[in-house]
C-alpha cells in the first residue's frame, strides 16, 4: 500500500535484554503509532553497545519512514545514545543552547550544581531539535527521521506525545474482533480461504488456552473502514455458523 | 568473553507490532537465558510476513550461538515459521512421524477429525527435532541452532523448560543492585571512573522518577562472583559517602 508510513522501534538497553525489565514501551509506542495511522514495522532491542547502536541506527533509519528509540539519554557512563547516533552520521555533537539553558535552570531550582554530566545531556548531534521533558528536563533528540526518547516510560510517553503532530501518517487500520470458543485449527482452512479472498485485509487468528484444557481463539480483522470491517466479520460468523461458535466482539482499542 | 554464549531471540507477531498484546516472552526468555549463563543479545519482533521471517532467521542464526524464534506454529494461514525457516536454508518441510502420531492421538482424544490443517502442525524442516508441546500437542521445532517456540506464554515456557538442559552456556552472571535516593547525575563522574577501573564488570545505572518529584537510581553490577560484587558494591557506596544515600540491595534476581 503507497498509503502506509511505517516506524521501527529500536530499545538500547542491557537491563531489557538481561531481564531486569520488563520492557512496556514497545507496546505502548505501537498502540500509539497505530492509533494515529503509523504502522511499527520492527522492533529491536539491542545492549548499550557503541557499535551495534550505530549499525541498528543506520540500518532502520533507512529502512523505514521513522525510527524510534528509547533508553541511554541520561547522564551516566552507560548513556551513549546521542553520540553514537552523531557517530552513526559522522557528525559532531554540539551543545544544544535552549537544553542546555532549561537543564541549568532545572539544576538551578533544585540547588545543585550544572556538573558536567548533567552539561552533557544537552549535546545533541549536529542540526538536531530537542524534545521537551517535562519531567527531567533533558531533551529527547529530533534528528533526520529520527527520534530519540527516554528509556523512563512516563518521560517517553510525554516525549511521544510531543511528536505525534509532526508525523506523517498513512490510513488509520481499525482492528475488529470476532470471539470463538472452537480451536483455531477448526476453521483455518475456511479463514485460509477468506484471506485470499479478502487481501485487502489482514486477517490474524490468536490461539487461546484456558486452565481447564478448553481451546479457544480470537479472529482479529484490520482495515481502515469500519463498515467494511463489520461485513467481513458477518461473513466469518456465517462461515462459522456450522459450529454456532462466534460472535462479533467489535472494535478493538 | 570467550567464555560467553550468545543467543537473539526473534518474535514473530503482527499482534505485538500493531499493539494487540503486550509481548511478556521476552522478559521470561531474557530472566531465564542469563540465569543459566546464556547472554540474550539481540531481540527482534517481525510481523508474519515470509520475506521478512527468512532475512531475520539468516541473520540471527549466524550471529549467535543460538536463535530462539516465538509465534507462528499454529494451523492458520497466518502461521508460516516452520514453512519459512525451512525456505531460509533450501530443505523441504517434511511430516514429522512422532509429531504427527502425537498430533492424531490428540484430536482423537478430543473427538476431533485430523484434519490438514491439524496435519500441517506435524511439519518440520527436514532434519528438525520436535520440542514436546504437553499443552496443545502441536510441537516446537530444534533445527540447527534455532529453537521455534510457541508464542503463547505458557507453551512457550514449558517448551524453553524442555530445551534448557541441551543448551551450551558460559558463567551466570549475578546482578547486584545498590539503591541510592539521588539522580543519577549525582554520582556519574564517579561511576564512570569505577567502571574504567573495572571493566570486568558491567555497570549499569537506572533512574527513577517518583511520583512526588523526586529522582532517585538504582546501580546494578553484573558479574560471575558474588563476593567480587560485595567488595564492589562496598566501594561505591563508600564512593557515595559524601551523600550518604546508598545501600546495597544485594543480589537482584
Amino acid at each position: 500500500m503507497s498509503n502506509t508510513v511505517t516506524a521501527a522501534l529500536l530499545i538500547i538497553g542491557d537491563e531489557v535484554l538481561n531481564g531486569k525489565t520488563q520492557d512496556t514501551n514497545t507496546h505502548t509506542i505501537a498502540k500509539t503509532l497505530n492509533s494515529i495511522g503509523v504502522s511499527l514495522a520492527e522492533v529491536r532491542v539491542i545492549p548499550d553497545v557503541e557499535a551495534r547502536i550505530i549499525d541498528a541506527v543506520r540500518v532502520l533509519h533507512a529502512a523505514y519512514d521513522y525510527l524510534f528509540t528509547t533508553g541511554g539519554i541520561g547522564p551516566t557512563h552507560d548513556d551513549i545514545t546521542a553520540e553514537s547516533i552523531a557517530k552513526a552520521f559522522g557528525v559532531p555533537l554540539e551543545v544544544h543552547a535552549a537544553s542546555y539553558e532549561t537543564l541549568a535552570r532545572y539544576y538551578a531550582n533544585k540547588g545543585q550544581d550544572f556538573t558536567p554530566p548533567r552539561q552533557k545531556m544537552a549535546k545533541l548531534p549536529q542540526g538536531a531539535r530537542a524534545i521537551p521533558n517535562a519531567i527531567s528536563a533533558a531533551p529527547g533528540i529530533a534528528f533526520k527521521n529520527i527520534y530519540t526518547m527516554a528509556g523512563v516510560p512516563s518521560i517517553m510517553q510525554s516525549m511521544l506525545q510531543h511528536v505525534l503532530p509532526e508525523l506523517r501518517h498513512g490510513d488509520v487500520l481499525l482492528s475488529y474482533g470476532i470471539e470463538t470458543d472452537v480451536g483455531e485449527s477448526t476453521f483455518a482452512e475456511s479463514l485460509d480461504a477468506l484471506q485470499k479472498r479478502h487481501p485487502e485485509t489482514a486477517i490474524g487468528s490468536y490461539p487461546q488456552f484456558g486452565n481447564d484444557g478448553k481451546t479457544s481463539a480470537m479472529i482479529v480483522l484490520r482495515h481502515p473502514d469500519h463498515a467494511h470491517l463489520e461485513a467481513l466479520a458477518q461473513e466469518i460468523i456465517d462461515m462459522l455458523a456450522a459450529d454456532g461458535h462466534a460472535e462479533a466482539v467489535g472494535l478493538l482499542t
